[in-house]
């Protein structure tokens, strides 16, 4: 059995929610600062990027109100970060502030913090205590874990489907298989993603724009493309003002990336087998470009090639209540030799969006790091 | 608002629940014997075809509890028979018993029932009144509200598959997709069911024994197959003492089908278009010989053309949290010319059934009968 957790803890929890969609490529952590007779000061949740983390809102929350922090404690749901990012370390405003106590849920796996934070507020004469939340703190911050431990994103791949599994009729046509409310609890997954990954069949057979539209979006996800040829037309709706698009491509033709990029598009070239884009490397340069959460949005061929590699972390899955008989399948991969030889998953949430069902499925043990 | 459900009703519908899988071809039915102060005199479900109904079941109670249930009231999810069949009719033991008011759910839609028991009690004296729980004795009996309205089964389609909707490998390999857990709830609803229907494809491929093992059975559900050309082998475990079994083919070659009859089985030849059976004029034949609720346990091939035909009227469906990639589908039919022109459903029902998903689909609006 895990400590009770502290309600401040909780409540810092509820607060490090509102930065889903927000505070990408940085973690979503949630801070409340009380006394000890349990008045709170102030609370916060970390903003975008470049802006304050959780520990600096609600510092600043509890100036602005006119409270003193002196001797107060900070429960923070994520170990206070001790670098000079984009932003001071929280550590020494915490210190500065005269926090006398930080409570947090757990260490923070950025190698750059990973211990140091604590170290750094004990080293100042703050009582660390660690616990109470981890869980819930990795859970929310899937991604983030991912690419601190693992070096490359969650991979959560997203399809809508009939009852037997089709994407789409034979000759392509899929909109719309799943009803609005699906379509606009796939935008809101689309929002709390870092990037949003899609193939060139699906480009040229759709032409997407894969923003967010249909759910409040604080920023648009990047849009990552996986484009052997690089034959992304330069009318194509993925090209949005303001929003960074990038490229992966076998293809070594100067001339044609240039032409991608004078379009605003970065094109990336990560060659593998076959003429075709390297995905693994793919995840891992992602890894670096800081992207938690990568949501796939692709056609059965990619969406086959991210399963046959073993890529894929968790399935998003909106059924539709009906069958299409004929058609595209999910992910066109197989046959396998046996039926054992499938990736086991766990069906971790099943839910009505209006006359669909969504279905979330996590390979077995892959959020165990 | 549907007046509110009597107590008693609400009992006697958890009796009627009982003869789920017992009472095959009769309607489940409960019955409650109460005095107007609130003592239960006696109580009973339908029983086993040629064994007593409801009613005689709590008559009898009551008498050997040494009860007299002169002046008492009947609580009762269906209207008292008024024919005689295999049993005498139960108004008539109502009214001799001296019941002085009869509570029923809803009419009887069985033709030589049908209101004709209501005017039986009342022209002997007796009070009745229609309402409360009618819904769920309709839902409790949808087989065989279906068999007296429309004349033909009510068909449940059950299929194993894999999230993307596979029910096999290409080769056939389906054993096993779905856990035990899943196999035995399977087994419940076979259990439910008046018959099984098979196609030959499956005998040939798995040789299934098709009864009731991993669930409670009083009785086991006859066996329909669809056999076009007669090539069940003697050899089939679907061959089992003392279990029906009907064989519908469109083959009129006489030798052949004397050979299977000697077996046991008793032929059907109803041929259809292309040398194949009937398929709408077998679940009519189903209705006549009695079946309920009809329990498809079939191949992609059978499944596809009783879905091409829109003669499901409900999906059964246990999907296992793997992908299995290339491999059989649900159901083949197809390709349709859009989207819309897939058969609307309806998720009635989503349950984790071990690890497995168990999603109950309807046809929309197909059980307002």
């Amino acid at each position: 059995m895990p400590p009770e957790t502290h309600p401040f803890i909780r409540r810092a929890l509820e607060l490090a929610r509102k930065s889903i969609g927000l505070s990408e490529p940085n973690p979503r952590v949630g801070c409340v600062i009380a006394r000890s007779d349990g008045t709170v000061l102030g609370e916060g949740h970390t903003q975008q990027a470049g802006g304050p983390h959780a520990e600096i809102v609600a510092l600043r929350a509890a100036k602005a109100a006119g409270h003193d922090v002196a001797g107060a404690t900070a429960y923070v749901t994520l170990e206070p970060c001790s670098h000079h990012g984009r932003t001071g370390p929280c550590c020494d405003a915490l210190v500065a502030a005269g926090i006398a106590r930080v409570v947090a849920s757990c260490q923070d796996p950025n190698p750059l913090v990973a211990g140091q934070g604590f170290e750094r507020l004990r080293a100042a004469g703050v009582q660390v205590d660690v616990g109470g939340g981890a869980a819930e703190t990795r859970e929310l911050n899937l991604g983030f874990f991912s690419r601190m431990v693992r070096g490359t994103p969650w991979v959560r791949l997203k399809v809508a489907a009939s009852l037997d599994g089709r994407t789409a009729l034979p000759d392509g046509t899929s909109q719309w298989i799943t009803q609005e409310p699906a379509r606009a609890d796939g935008h809101a997954w689309r929002a709390r993603a870092g990037a949003v990954l899609t193939g060139i069949g699906t480009v040229l057979e759709d032409d997407p724009r894969l923003d967010v539209r249909m759910a409040p979006a604080p920023r648009q996800p990047d849009v990552v493309l996986v484009d052997s040829r690089l034959e992304l037309p330069a009318s194509a709706r993925l090209f949005q003002p303001g929003r960074r698009l990038w490229i992966y491509t076998a293809q070594a033709d100067a001339a044609r990336a240039d032409k991608v990029r004078a379009l605003g598009a970065e094109v990336i070239a990560l060659p593998g087998p076959n003429g075709k884009v390297d995905l693994a490397a793919l995840l891992r340069d992602l890894g670096k470009r800081g992207v938690n959460e990568l949501h796939v949005e692709a056609g059965h061929k990619l969406n086959g090639s991210l399963v046959r590699e073993g890529l894929v972390d968790e399935f998003l899955v909106y059924l539709a209540p009906r069958l299409l008989g004929a058609g595209r399948e999910m992910a066109a991969f197989g046959p396998l030799a046996k039926l054992d030889d499938a990736t086991m998953l766990d069906f971790t949430s099943v839910e009505p969006i209006g006359p669909d069902l969504r279905i979330l499925a996590r390979v077995r043990g892959r959020d165990a790091f």
